[in-house]
Order: C-alpha cells, then sequence, then structure tokens
C-alpha cells in the first residue's frame, strides 16, 4: 500500500493538551464520547460541548465538572485543535467546513464526508497510515462497517477477502438516544397492553424487527448496505472487494450482530484465520463450544472490544468461512473509534 | 421426480369426519392446533387432547366444548385415525410407533423421524405427491425450513437452486411457550432493573440475541443449521443442494424471518422470479419500497400466509437473488403445516 502523507496536514500544529469541541454532545454518541474521553484519560486542555438550542443552558457532567452547552455559531471554533461531530450529516455539512476554516482538525461521525477523496475513513487499528491525508476532516466509519471490518481485516491480510454475504442484527442505538428510549418504552407498553405509536422509527419496535431505515434505493439495497460495501472498499483500499448485505434493526439497545460468509482470494487455512483473529488488536475471540456460547449483544454493551465467534468453514463454497461479530455501535461503532483516531493523530504529532 | 405410492398405506382405511388425538396439546403449538382445527373446521369425529402428568385432570377450551387432557399410555391410540405430535423427540420417538401400531397415522412436528427414509417429509404447497410414502408416520419439517422454502420452491422450479447462504432471526415461541414467558418476564424485569435469572433459554432475552439454542456439531455448526441442509434436501429431492445458514434467536415472540441469499443453476430472471413467487400458494409478497416497508414479525405473527419481500439481484456474484422471508413459526413453521397434511390425506383418501 501506497504510503500517501499531505505535509500541510501533518505540518499543522497539534500540540498536547487538546483544546476539544465536541459536536452533538447530548446524542447517544456524544454521551459516550465523553465517558470515553474521561476513561482514556485524554489529554485536554480544554472542552466544549455543542448542542441543540433545546439544550441550551443545561449542563452535562464531565468528571467532577459540570460542562455548559452550548449552540452552534460561526465563531464556535476559534482556538479549537479537534472538534468531534456526532450530531448527523446536516449539522456536518453545514459546519464542518466553518470548524476547519477556523483551525480545527474535524472527526466525523456522520456519513456527510465518508466516500469524499480528501476524507481518510480510519479505523486506527487498520488503516492508521491514512489518518493524514486529510484536508481538515477525518471520518470515522458507518458502525456496521467498523465492527464488520475489525474482524475481517486480519482475514483480508491473510487471504484477501472476494466476497462477504452479511446480514446483521443491528441495536436500537444507531438511529440515536430517542430509538433507544422508544424501543424501552413501546416494549412496556406492549408488555403492558397499552397502545403505543413510535415517533423515532417508522415500526412499531417492541418483539418485532424490521429492514434497516435509511433510504431505499433503486437496486433494492438500503443505504446502509451500500455504506458497508463502499466504506469497506475505501478502507481496505480495494475496489474489488464485494459486500452484500442485509441490514435489519433488532430490539438489542446498544450493540450490533452480524453473520458474515466470507469468500477469500487465496487458500483459506482455518488455524491461520484463527491466529490472525487472535493477533488483530481491538478484537477477542470468545466462544465456548461446549456451552454453545459465543458473542451476544450482552457481552458487548459497554465494551471497547469487538468480540468474534462462530468461525467455521463453509463445506458449500471453496475458501469460505462463516464468522459472528458482535461490537458496541456506540463505543467502536462511533465513539471509542472517533477519541482512536484523536489519539492517534495526537501520536502522529507530537 | 419419481412418484412413490405404498398400496398397503394408500389402502389403510381412513374416513371423513376423523378421529383426531393432538400429543402436547397444552404446548405452544398443541394450542395453535386447536385454533387451526377449529378455524378450518376440519372434520372431526372425536378428538382427544393428550398433555404431560402436570396438565392432568385440566380440560382445554375447543369452540364451545371443553376437551380433558389425558396422559399417555399404550393403549392412547386406539380408535383414532389420525394423531399429530407435538411434544418434542423423545414423546415422539417413545409413542409415535405405538400410535401407527393401534392403527393411526401419525403426523409428527417433531425432528424425530424427519430424515427417516420411510418418513415422509411434507409441505403440501411443495411435495404432496410424496405424502402416501408413509410407513404410518408423515413428519412436517422444522420451521425454518418450512417457512424458508415456501419462498424458495417457486424459485427452485424456475431456476433450479445451487446454494443458500441463510441467516435466521428466530422468534422464542419455537423454544416453546415457556420460553415465550421468559422473552416476556424477563424483559420486564430488565426495563424494571430487577435481577431474572433465566429458566428455559440458556442465556437473558431481553433486548438480547444468541446463537440458536440447538447442540453444537463438530464442524462449527448447530444443529438447527444443519436441519436447514439436510431437510431441504430431503424436501427437494434433491442432494446437490447447498444451504449455508446461521440461525439465530433474537427477541421476538413468535414469527421467524430469514435473509436468503440464493444462487441459482440456470440464468436468474427478475420478473419471472417475481411471477414465481406472487403464484405460490400460502406465500404473499409484502412489499412497499417507497415506505421502505417490508415483512416484519409484527405482519406474519397470527397469520397463515408466509411473507417475502426485499427481492433483489445480488451483484456481487452470478444469477443470485437476494430476499426476506417471515413466517408464524407456531402456523406454518408448526400446526398449520400439520394440519394441511391432514387435510391433504383426507383429500388423497376420500
Amino acid at each position: 500500500m501506497e504510503f500517501l502523507t499531505l505535509p500541510a496536514m501533518k505540518e499543522r500544529p497539534l500540540s498536547s493538551p487538546v483544546r476539544l469541541a465536541i459536536v452533538g454532545a447530548t446524542g447517544a454518541v456524544g454521551q459516550e464520547l465523553l465517558h470515553v474521553l474521561k476513561k482514556r484519560s485524554f489529554p485536554l486542555a480544554s472542552l466544549r460541548c455543542f448542542g441543540s438550542e433545546r439544550s441550551k443552558g443545561k449542563t452535562l457532567p464531565f468528571g467532577n465538572q459540570e460542562i455548559g452547552l452550548e449552540t452552534l455559531s460561526d465563531d464556535s471554533f476559534k482556538n479549537i485543535d479537534i472538534a468531534i461531530f456526532s450530531a448527523g450529516s446536516q449539522i456536518s455539512r453545514a459546519y464542518a467546513p466553518i470548524a476547519v476554516r477556523s483551525g480545527a482538525i474535524v472527526i466525523d461521525n456522520s456519513g456527510a464526508f465518508r466516500m469524499d477523496p480528501s476524507v481518510p475513513l480510519i479505523i486506527p487499528e487498520i488503516n492508521p497510515h491514512r489518518i493524514h491525508d486529510h484536508a481538515g476532516i477525518i471520518a470515522s466509519p458507518n458502525c456496521s462497517t467498523t465492527i464488520m471490518l475489525m474482524a475481517l481485516f486480519p482475514l483480508h491480510q491473510a487471504f484477501g477477502i472476494q466476497r462477504v454475504v452479511a446480514a446483521t442484527y443491528q441495536a436500537a442505538s444507531g438511529a440515536g438516544a430517542a430509538a433507544m428510549e422508544e424501543l424501552k418504552e413501546g416494549t412496556r407498553a406492549f408488555l403492558d397492553q397499552t397502545p403505543y405509536t413510535p415517533r423515532i422509527l417508522p415500526f412499531p419496535y417492541a418483539f418485532n424487527l424490521f429492514t434497516h431505515n435509511s433510504p431505499l434505493r433503486e437496486s433494492g439495497y438500503v443505504d446502509e448496505e451500500v455504506k458497508m460495501l463502499r466504506e469497506t472498499r475505501k478502507i481496505l483500499e480495494d475496489e474489488t472487494i464485494w459486500i452484500n448485505a442485509t441490514c435489519v434493526r433488532v430490539p438489542v439497545l446498544r450493540a450490533h450482530a452480524e453473520a458474515l460468509n466470507v469468500t477469500f482470494c487465496r487458500p483459506l487455512c482455518m488455524e491461520k484465520a484463527l491466529a490472525a483473529l487472535q493477533t488483530m488488536p481491538g478484537l477477542t475471540l470468545l466462544e465456548d463450544r461446549n456451552q454453545n456460547r459465543f458473542p451476544m449483544p450482552s457481552d458487548a454493551s459497554g465494551q471497547d472490544t469487538v468480540f468474534c465467534g462462530r468461525m467455521r468453514k463453509d463445506p458449500s463454497f471453496p475458501n469460505t468461512l462463516d464468522l459472528w461479530v458482535v461490537g458496541d455501535q456506540l463505543l467502536k461503532g462511533a465513539a471509542l473509534n472517533a477519541v482512536q483516531i484523536a489519539e492517534q493523530l495526537l501520536r502522529d504529532y507530537l
């Protein structure tokens, strides 16, 4: 792989501790960002939190401090080194360029810029060497992509991925904190046999599941499924890889699971595959075959590591492996990966 | 396809109305059997219901009647024409042969005899011509197999199935009425933040999911996954078909969903595929692409028909189609299919 460095960006001053801004601090990912920063003792010179008009005047706890919530303006990013955006594509499109012009490096959790050629799409365990290819904005991938690639990357290095058939079991958190509340409220109403009308998600969620609620394309695939394909190709820098996904929202709160059927270009060796998974940082193999015990959302919720298991050779096609991955959508799927990007930036600059 | 008829069985006297026995009448499937028989006005001369020792002395409502529950003995099946077994493999293994020796035809919902060469495995919409190949026992397939094949059979006729990569989203009902209760109770406890220890299923089920709780084999596949392969081959009478499944228990009450990636032997034509699905009896295409609205467990619960949708051509492999199916596990997955087998028997005999 080619190693590209844009000197202009690398030479941009970035010092530790960091003057950090979080955009979307009251959301499900924003809340996790605060926890992750504190837990990892991220070197902060200052922390500013931005929310919507509704959150004006409120404060957010951060360790022993209370951080006042601010609303965004054209002046918000003055004297900010890094701004992490987790407020959806619209806010990112409107304010990330302003933040860059103010001198900040933007780490964007939204889908606004991921496929932009000038925006590196980074999973620090996978492609940290691409982090400096930016023109001010670095994107964190879609949660389903990140969780999948944490297990696929070491296998790709070992055997070369040709095609993946993926079926996802996606949590409410991907649709935000309000969707998590809706799942709980709707479920309680179901159990109490009282009527409940969903407001966030398009369909009743209690003991139910449905196609991922992203726009459906002419091809019959929803955006989430297309993201898994395109982002994988960009991150692994291989336009020949195919990801064929079916994305499903299941009544789980905050961890995504994925059933992956992976066909490789080169001969598959199960021992080598196992070794590859076991040496991947940020990935944990969780299997107790005697107990039929494999990763579950309840294992992954609140955990930094992505879990994998159920590795088995698929006898129905050459060089094909079945694999099951589960990861916290809010952590490695979003907040943790964004903070890891910031940490990587610091390591490289300092 | 070869058309086998065992004259000895076909000549066995079977008259309408039928003297019917239900074994496992208090279970989740047993209860649905009573509803299905009543709803379809199945011609009954008499109905006897068998349960475990615990249910002795109790009665079950059937229309305006109350049917007394009996416990099984060697004499239970005297003067019974058809006995439907839904009490698990152990009971079927012990009592189905007794029922046959007593002169009854057994329709077995358990996995005890499905792969026995002398036992036809019947989905009446698919292979009714095999129904008389029996030596006293006719098996109803595993719920995941039946729901999948309702959509795959017309496509198999049109293009010939080579390989299916399936991921299932299976409901609690497949593990019985107590598992359904456990899902509800465990979920309420989770919402109330009170401790809850599962007794039926091996893992906490509230807002969680896990590998299907059937025994894990040396190959890494669980029994449920192997059943989907073997039963499909038997029903479609084609030992070359591959079904590679990942079976997952999700927190849904009574309808299974399945994401199917299907590769065909012959060139795939989408129009012809659509027409094939639309003309399959017992199958309903449910799609509103403008609303991103496809079949959900909440659509299928309590419905006889199996729903399919999300049909799209998979660009990652030749002659390959993605499809999504959802069916009521207790109805077409078990009780309805068993009653349809009984109806088919009557049609053929009378």
